[in-house]
This record gives structure tokens, sequence and C-alpha cells, in this order.
């Protein structure tokens, strides 16, 4: 029933399946009374969280969880530095942007210093995600005088009407527009040997050709530069050119998508498309912004704002207030003083090493591969075949969960683990992860075998 | 050059025209750059605001201003008893709805309890006012199998690009969809001794009709029940019944808008729509309810979010966070501690009647109308004609800034002002309102006849 809309959540909580206990099963029943058919929870057995610092959750039985799935809180729950700001501004001024103030100008400066490189000249502030990336294609469509969208096809893009029509994760259920395109991720582990550059860009020129076919100009190409929801791919650097390239030539724009692989995740840079030598029309920014707090965002070219200024004015209540500016100034300083971009190279080469070391004694383990703090795993029931397990998959979630490790799964065959924990992680916890999955494999593979009971 | 787009912005600052001195001029214009064109400021003298508290802001110079405008923090600038639980719970766990928590759960029996008398059983959480009103047409288009809907005339109700289509208010320059038909607004002044109910419920039956006409299936009839873009149109208590009936019988759904005249703001109910005695699908919430914290929702019928839950799961990462949570039900809690509605009342009657007595001497004030602590004063050029005065009210808005009254003005003929102060505001400021209106209103007359300058 819930399978084709829930790509991402081969670990959701299904009613009934699991003994959950009669407290956890009264919570659960009264959420779904007020809040409706449409909420999912995590894990078979769903977690009733109450404090979190640092990289640890901790629930109300006081059982500690280290979340190495929440980029959000990428500096760690209810950083000091981020509570303090919020604090401080929220008891002196929470108002919005049709009076002048100095944060938001900081934060713009700061932000437009991340990327000397480009002409992204101007910040727009949104509330999440989804406003970041529905205000570009109102943007892009504008400049344009297009409406056709490229996506990879296991694609995340957020939940507006708009945008929800060209976030094929949402599954079948969810009409795509017919102004879409969907093309296969760039993923080298399925296409060994493909120059990956010359196959994407192919892909991207044969859906433009296709638009066209039917009378659509296309508007943009938008991409996560990780492609995190089709399966965390960050692949080669620099084979996104090509593709870029073609839909410029199209008279589309390029949109990076940088609510997941922003905000210095990559380890490499701030953003996720600057390893590609790339340079987007728009960026648009998201989760780990304001630390929790709900800010987002995008960068983008005067060329592309000016046809919008001319025809629109922007004003979103809440965005670009006082409070989630000083928040979001308050998790670019910390970045920077802690070093996190560095730290998330380091601590992600452990983590990444640890896993690749794990693959010789599981032979679960088709793949690794990530970026800085961002891993993926990807599961499979036959090494040759490369066939997607699923049930491994969500078996190795669920017992991550029981030894006290929090992570999710993606890709269009539910079968990729998705490790993505606050930069903040010590080398200590990369370890804690390693031998975690160590041990979830080998109860996972048992499991299978009739040696151990399934998780349910 | 801006007209179009600009019909809530009568008093938006125009660079050039107006003398703001050099260290203001140097703030816009830094924030023009970094900012891009699609921002405005208010008033030809805009504010550079440093702090607030109550229904004062206090500007970086230290002059204090009365708002009588800004209706998200409507129960006064900072108030501690919202800032305390933001800066408690950001200190304690900032995080979303995949994990249990105790305080969604409670704010969402709270806010269900306030519609005992309809079959509204479910709240489902946003971050925008925009988000709210774009996820009740998803599922208005899923629940109905339509997508036409029906507005007024100058209705605002959100920017994201599905709800930019249904809101006219934005300007011509905006498109608004092939789907969307605008009916006028219900305002007894331009229609004296019409019948509204008879009226609004006929051309809400022409709207169906000629969506009809057109092959498409009508989704929803979406109004804010105070027609606050419109003009501020309280009107008669129950006349939207018979356009509600009128929307049911064709399929569709009834969309209440409270994101403005809810929480309180009429002094009568919690609710706008609960004067008129009607049971709308869906409630939309937003601005006051996080007192500037970006929270905003819906609530639904177990009915109409059937089909959506069925086709869909619902994930917006800050929405339903445990921060934004704890703010909105600080706000509940402070509604019915301080007994705000009541109080909205009592003060709303005073400004009210105070600015209807100006109406003796100040033959420029056409109508005053209103309901609780949302009053709108329509300004014309001749009480017989009824013209609308744009220049005059412009004058009254930025005279009113120079005394030190924030407030602003709408409507088709841009000529209705908009006070729309928190709920906690005193007599005494209700008053100091009235006597700066008295003045603004002298002066104002007295630039139109040369006797003293216009302000520019």
């Amino acid at each position: 029933m819930k399978s084709t809309t829930d790509l991402n959540m081969v670990n959701a909580y299904i009613p009934g399946r699991a003994d959950v206990g009669a407290s956890t099963t009264a919570m659960i029943q009264r959420r779904d009374a007020l809040l409706g058919p449409a909420y999912r929870l995590m894990y078979e057995h769903p977690l009733h969280i109450v404090r979190g610092e640092g990289a640890w959750l901790i629930d109300a039985d006081g059982r500690r969880f280290l979340d190495v799935y929440n980029n959000v809180t990428s500096l760690g729950h209810c950083h000091p530095a981020v509570s303090e700001e919020i604090c401080r501004q929220v008891q002196t001024l929470a108002t919005n942007t049709r009076y002048l103030h100095d944060t938001i100008l900081e934060l713009a400066e700061r932000l437009l210093a991340t990327v000397p490189e480009t002409s992204l000249a101007h910040l727009m502030l949104t509330c999440t995600g989804s406003e970041a990336n529905d205000l570009a294609y109102r943007i892009a469509k504008m400049r344009t005088g297009g409406s056709g969208i490229i996506v990879t096809e296991t694609a995340y893009h957020g939940i507006t009407d708009a945008v929800s029509q060209f976030s094929p994760s949402l599954g079948t259920s969810v009409d795509l527009g017919p102004h879409v395109r969907l093309i296969p991720a760039p993923c080298h582990y399925h296409a060994e040997g493909v120059d990956l550059n010359e196959r994407f860009t192919q892909d991207v020129e044969a859906a433009i050709a296709d638009l066209q076919r039917h009378g659509i100009k296309p508007a943009m190409l938008i991409v996560d530069s990780l492609f995190t929801s089709d399966g965390i791919l960050p692949g080669p650097a620099g084979f996104l050119k090509g593709a870029v390239e073609a839909i410029k030539r199209a008279g589309g724009l390029f949109i990076a998508d940088e609510v997941q692989p922003g905000f210095g995740r990559t380890g490499e840079h701030m953003w996720g498309f600057q390893r590609h030598g790339v340079i987007p029309d728009i960026v648009t920014l998201g989760k780990p912004m304001g630390n929790g707090q709900p800010i987002a965002g995008l960068l983008a070219t005067a060329d592309v704002l000016k046809e919008f200024g001319q025809r629109s004015r922007y004003f979103n209540t809440f965005a670009g207030n006082t409070v989630s500016c000083a928040a979001a100034l308050a998790v670019l300083q910390t970045i920077e003083r802690e070093g996190l971009i560095d730290h998330a190279r380091k601590v992600g080469k452990v983590l990444l090493d640890g896993i690749i070391e794990l693959q010789a004694r599981h032979p679960a383990i088709g793949d690794v591969r990530g970026a800085g703090l961002f891993v993926g795993v990807e599961l499979v029931a036959d090494r040759l075949t490369r066939t997607p397990d699923r049930w491994l998959t969500s078996q190795v979630v669920n017992r991550m969960r029981q030894q006290g490790i929090l992570l999710s799964a993606c890709a269009k065959g539910h079968n990729v683990l998705k490790i993505r924990p606050p930069l903040i992680l010590s080398e200590e916890q990369a370890a804690m992860v390693i031998r975690a999955l160590d041990q979830a494999l080998t109860e996972a593979a048992a499991a299978r075998t009739g040696q151990l009971n399934p998780v349910v």
C-alpha cells in the first residue's frame, strides 16, 4: 500500500508489524489521530526523542543514539553558538525584511563571498528548501520563457505543488508534471567503464530534444550534485560539465540544489557543485543553513533575477527574519571557526575507509562511495548481477537502530545506506559506526539464512 | 514601472524620490546590491529597526514607533512567554516529525479543540502560510479530481508557484493560472443595499459555471474571511453561507484562509470563518501562529485527507520541529491566559469608534469598518462617487510614520488604510492612533490644496 510512495522510507514504521510496547503504541495512535494519514515515523521501533547534544539524541528512557542521519543539525544538536544567537535575537527583535536590518546584509555578504569565482550576486531568502526550489523554478520560467524541467529519476527537490511535480522520489502516485523529463542518475557502479560526463551529457541532450519535440521550451536542469536520493553518487570531479553546457545551449538554466551537499558536507568546498568546475545560474540552499532554525534560500546571478525583479516583488513573511538570519550567520561563523570542512574531509575518510575494509568480509556490500561526511553503502543480493537487496538494507537500518546508531536508506532500489552525520562527528564516533555496521551486516546475513530472527 | 505589481505596497520606498540621509541611502544601496531587485522596503523613509517590545519598534537612533501593522507578532514584539519557550527548547532539542515528540501532539490537541463544532480532525504543519495554502491546493486536487480555483479579485494567498497563480494582488505581471477565476470581493460600501450573501453566492456560481464551460472541474473556493487584501471587508455575519454551499454542491472544497483573520484577531472567535456559521473542509493557518517563529499549517477533515494520505506522504523538514511547536503552544496559552480575544474586541471597538468619529471632520473618510483589531479606513476623493484616493492614502501612511505610527494600505484602489496592531494594544495606544490619524488626515488635506508640502 505504501510502497510506491515511500521510496526513501524503507525503514518506516508500519502499524501492527512490530511490538513496540504499550506506551509507544498509545503515543503513535494519538499521533495518527491528530496528524492524520500523511505522516511517517522512522524505524520499525519509532523513537521518542526528548534531548539532543552534539551527535547524540537521547530518548525518553535516557537511552543515547548516535545520530548519523540528520544533516539539518550539521554542527551537532543544540550547538551553543547557534542557540545563544537565537535566544539573544528572539529577545531583541523578530521581524521581517520590509525594514532595514544589519544581520541579513552580513549574512548575504558572507554567503556570496563563498562563491567568488561565479557571477552569483544576490541572496534571496525563503523558509524551506522546497520554497527555495519553487522560487528557483518561478525565476527560471520568467527568465527563459520556458517551463521544461530535467531531473534525475529518483531525485527529491521538495513538496510544494510545483516542486513535487519534479520530485520523482515521492513515488508514482504523486503525478509528475508533463513538462518534466527524468534522466538516469550518473552512477559509475551500474555503468562501469562508461564516461559519465559523456553519458550524462547525452541523457540531458536527449531530454532537451524530447521536451522540444513536445513543444516545451526547457527552463532548467536541476541537480543535487551528490545525487543524494538517487543513491549518493559523488562520481568523478568534473562530470557535470557537459550537461551544464547542454542546458545553457538550449536556453535553460542550471540550478545546483545544495540543500543536501551544501555547507561543507563534502569536505572539499562549501558547495557540492564546486568540485565540478561548473557555474550555476542559481544555487538553492536549505537544511543545515540554520542548524535547525527554519531558513533556506538561493543565490542567483543579476542576469537571471532581472526579469523576475521587473515582473514581481518577493515578500515571504518569515523568510529573512532577524532570528533566522542570526542563526544562519552563527552557522557560517562556526563552520569557519571550528574548521568543519577540513574536519568533514578527515573524518569522512576514516568512515569511508573503514566501511571499504568491511567489504572484504561482507559480500552484501556491493559499493561504498562518498564525499566528506556523506557516505553511501550499496547492498546487493549478488555482486555479479548487482541486484538491490532491499530486505537486507531494512534489516541493517533497524539493527543499527537497535545498537543505538541512527541512519537510513535511499536509491531507486531502496538498498543504499545513507550515512550523513553532523560535521562535528569525531573519529571515535566514526569507528563506532563502522563496528556497529560490521555487526548489523553479520546479524542481517544470519537472519537471511534463518540463524537469527529478522527484525520486525 | 512597479505600479502593477505593488498593489499592497502603496507606501513602498522608491529609490531617489525622498531624501533619506546619507547613512540610510548607503544601507539601502548595500541591501539592493546584496538582495537584488525583488525586495521592497516600507515607507518613503525606510526604517532601520533594531529592537521590539510590546507594540513598539525602536530604530537605530532610539526612536520609538507604535507598530499597528505587523500581525505576526500579535502578542507583542518579543513576548517573554514565547521567547522563553524558544530559548528553552532550542537548547534542549530541535528536530523533526520523524520521531515521536509530545509538544506537537499537545499543540494539535489544543488547535483542534478550537473547532469542536466542525469535523476538522487533523493538523498538518508547514513553515509558511504560502506552504499551507499550497498544500491545501494539493489536497483539494487529489480529493476532488479537479483543479479549478475561485478567489476574490484582489486576494493574496502566498508566493509559491501554485499559490502566486491564485494571488491576484501580486499584480497583472504575475500570470494568473488559466484554471483560476476571480470574483468581486463582497463589499457593502460599493454595493449598498445589496444582499451580500445573494450577490456573493451568484458570483461563485457564475465562476463555477465558467470553469465547467472550459472543461475545468472546480477544486476549491478559498477566502480570507476578512478579505484583507481586498480592503478589509468583515461584512455582515453569515454572508459566506450561500457561496460555501455552492462550491460544495459543485464537488469543490471550501478553504478558509485564516492566515490573517485567525488566532483571535476578530475579537469574536479564534477564527474568522466562525462568525459566518460555515464549516470549512480545510482551514489554513500562518502569520501569528508562532509570534514570529516560522510556523504555519492547516486543519483538515479526515474525509479530505484520505486520498492524499493514500497517494502521498508529507514530510517538511522544518515544519513541526520541536522549537516552532513550543513557540506555537506558548502563543495559544498566552492568548487564553491574557484573555486576548476579549481584549481585541474591547480595544478594537475603541479604535473603530474613534475613527468613525473622525469621519465627521474628515470628508476623505468614506468608510470605516473592522472586526476586533483589524480595521480598514477607506479614503475617497468624493463621498458621492466613492472614487479611491490613492495619493491621499499614501500621504496619510507616510505622515503617520513621521508621527511614529506604523500602518499600511490595501485594496484594489490602494486606498484603504490597513490597521492591524498586536492583540495586546492598550486603549491608550488606540487613542494615540486616532489622534495621529486625525492630524495626518488634516495635513494630507492641506498638502493637496498646497498649504503644506506633500511627503516624499
